[in-house]
């Protein structure tokens, strides 16, 4: 009976809840560029505000990087920690944006209004589904729901420097009973899902160098060793024919998927083709005889996210450069061991190296696969609140994604996560125009109410 | 006795031609980038103005890109058509220059004193030496030396999109019995060299693309095809194991030298060691068994001279993303015709794209390689000219770069050309800290005055 005035509350409090993302969205709070220090501060510092105004005891935490947001409500019940970040992507390339990426608007979407701007599904509409569930509870019963910490991450989208050391010092303030994370999506659109299983990620920039500066390719070309050969010779030799990668040990650890599981996942009715149709695509890309469900769910990667050097600007320039720089990130699964992977890929980049050349590395986010013991009541307890809200029987999904944070709870902190979240497949996350729908952030803060009233 | 007196001028009034050429450099007139536009119009205005100043009868001609600049002086003689260029490379990387590259300097330097700015060398510098040795001429004899026109072009850095649509529109004007050239460097520092082969240049760019945005490597990555992985497998297959170019049909038409060139080339005692060790390398990385001096004069190659795709910015963005770009350049010899080597090119892309990727293609310049008629006794003149400056036999000798007005003068208006110049390998040309010697600037003059005593 509370639960339905809880939900009736959310209904008619939508508008207003939006308006208070679309604030949120207002600030620019990219975490990776620094010249956007300034503006992930003011996201903290507007959260740390909104949840002391509904009553948590709430403060911005500083760390070497950007800070956290840690928020306690003392009640009743089993310890949930709730957990999302403020930080966004970069923005680039700005020119394929149809608007402001910092200026949120409603628009009309295929599946009706939607919210339009950078974040807006990752992961501030997600993270604020949350904190409205919240504050629908709190109006209906007047206290907030059971016993939370809400901790929110500015570093996310940025490798996450700061999250272990300040997890570990502050172990005995976040040790909850479970933690839910909201920065996944629904199967398919319609079919809300827990996420089971989490690919690592391992990131790493290098850059090669051959003659010691800028030279002429007039001057110097076919004699001079360049660079950007080099490094597309490297690039083209990590994946053999069949896809796989030629890093050597690369697939110590990574598991074949279970017979059940995989028989679970061909009865999702994943649909491969409009999966790739979606983004302009016909064929998967990796490896043979694997499909794109499993490659992006249950097998490791490795991409390159950016490559650059010489001339990039407009015109020509007929320069030989002596630098060529690649930014590569691999994705793990399984037991495959992120530092182990590191130290192979690096010591195989210096195997193909010609005379004259050498390489620089510069490693980002390094962190292991996640796979979650859903044994836990919660678990099905959630699952339950999901399928009544969404009216289609959630599922337990794996994600191509890597969210370190679910490793991070269970390795330092002890704890399982619930990884629940509203996102669709056409949200653009990372990508020009990203967006939120309307019915993502509406239904996904009733999930949350149902899962509260569920879990508490 | 009169051209000792010219000689004498250039050496009394070194300091005002050295302060003239400052005021040029001080004009950032990049062609290759529209921001500069204006700059590369108020070069053309400078110089216009400095010609009619010396009583050339001398004017700025519009083109669909950057202005030519026209002048005449008409007199006894052969008529001689001087060439030069003035715009300039662009700059970046900025961070590696030691000052503003456009606030030009005297520094100290390993041979006395250089002159250090963008240009001072390329081209500049070096077309001042034939107005200077032009004005000392006048200076001393009252009047402008033989039957002249000068011809300065300000797109010779961005593929001379105007050059062969101008010479056929004023083809009468400017035919004349032979061009000079001043382009081009002294043989290693300090032996005068009149260039009389030249690689040919075809610059194209191109863009991969895969998916229809830029994804998220989570979500995709494994299954979606990344356009920075095809556009390196394509790099890396443009060159087989012996350094050879790959693309069909290449090598029709590229000669081999001849015994007797080879042997005189042999002669010059050409440091292949210092020529790598100079730009920090060991080893040749071109074709096998070939020397580096051959590769540079004598053999066609493929470079690379930009690469960029995905996020290449600070931090790390796991993006996958929707293009990747190359710009590639072939440095061309002997009879190898470079249209139909871009097309070749082109086709040869195309088959080697994956499923679901496109290729987008744009041309750059496109122009032959040249050989000189040495046997018109023109060259035999300004041989002895130079000898006589410089103390060392000049010599006859190829040139790596591409210096496609030459071959321009040959087809389109019939007349051979004698490329002679006073650039140092050490100058940094195209490069951070571009500089020129005060004594190539000196004698450079000196050399003109002597050249246009000898042929006028």
């Amino acid at each position: 009976m509370s639960l339905d005035t809880v939900l009736s509350k959310i209904d008619d409090t939508l508008p207003e809840a939006t308006a208070r993302l679309m604030d949120l969205l207002r600030i620019p709070s990219i975490s990776t560029d620094p010249a956007f220090k300034g503006d992930c501060d003011r996201a903290a510092d507007w959260l740390v505000a909104e949840l002391q105004g509904l009553g948590f005891e709430a403060s911005k935490r500083p760390t070497p990087g950007h800070p956290m947001v840690v928020a306690h409500s003392r009640g009743e019940g089993p310890h949930l920690l709730f957990y999302g970040h403020y930080d966004v992507q970069p923005v680039d390339p700005l020119s394929l944006w149809d608007r402001d990426p910092f200026d949120p608007e409603i628009q009309d979407g295929p599946r009706g209004k939607l919210i339009r701007a950078r974040g807006a599904s990752d992961d501030k509409g997600q993270l604020m589904t949350f904190v409205e569930a919240c504050r629908a509870w709190k109006a209906v019963h007047g206290a907030l729901p059971g016993n939370l910490t809400l901790f929110f991450e500015g570093e996310e989208e940025s490798g996450s420097p700061s999250l272990i050391p300040f997890m570990k010092e502050n172990a005995a303030e976040l040790t909850s009973d479970i933690a839910l994370i909201c920065d996944t999506g629904l199967f398919e659109s319609t079919v809300p899902a827990i996420v089971t299983m989490l690919r690592g990620l391992l990131g790493e920039e290098l850059t090669i160098r051959g003659p010691s500066k800028d030279l002429h390719s007039g001057m110097y070309g076919g004699a001079a060793m360049n660079p950007i050969r080099v490094l597309s010779k490297i690039i083209a030799s990590l994946h053999d024919e069949n896809g796989r990668i030629t890093v050597p040990q690369f697939y110590d650890g990574v598991p074949e998927l279970p017979d059940a599981v995989r028989a679970q996942w061909q009865n999702l009715a994943f649909d491969h083709a409009k999966f790739l149709n979606d983004v302009g695509l016909s064929e998967p890309a990796g490896e043979k005889d694997r499909t794109p469900l499993e490659m992006i769910w249950s097998r490791p990667t490795c991409e390159v996210n950016g490559i650059w050097g010489g001339y990039t600007g407009d015109g020509f320039k007929t320069v030989l450069p002596s630098e060529a720089h690649a930014k590569i990130s691999f994705r793990l699964v399984g037991q495959q061991d992120p530092l182990a992977i590191r130290e192979n890929f690096r010591a195989h980049v210096r195997s193909l190296l010609p005379p004259d050349c050498t390489v620089e590395f510069h490693g980002h986010g390094a962190s292991p696969a996640g796979m979650m013991e859903i044994a836990d009541p919660a678990f099905e307890k959630a699952r339950g609140a999901l399928t009544a809200e969404w009216g289609r029987p959630a599922s337990y999904v794996g994600c191509g994604g890597s969210i370190p944070i679910a490793g991070y709870f269970k390795s330092i902190l002890g704890m399982d996560a619930m990884l629940i979240g509203f996102g669709r497949d056409d949200d653009q996350i990372h990508s020009p125009n990203e967006k939120y729908d309307v019915e993502s952030f509406h239904k996904g803060i009733r999930s949350w109410a149902r899962i509260l009233a569920a879990l508490a």
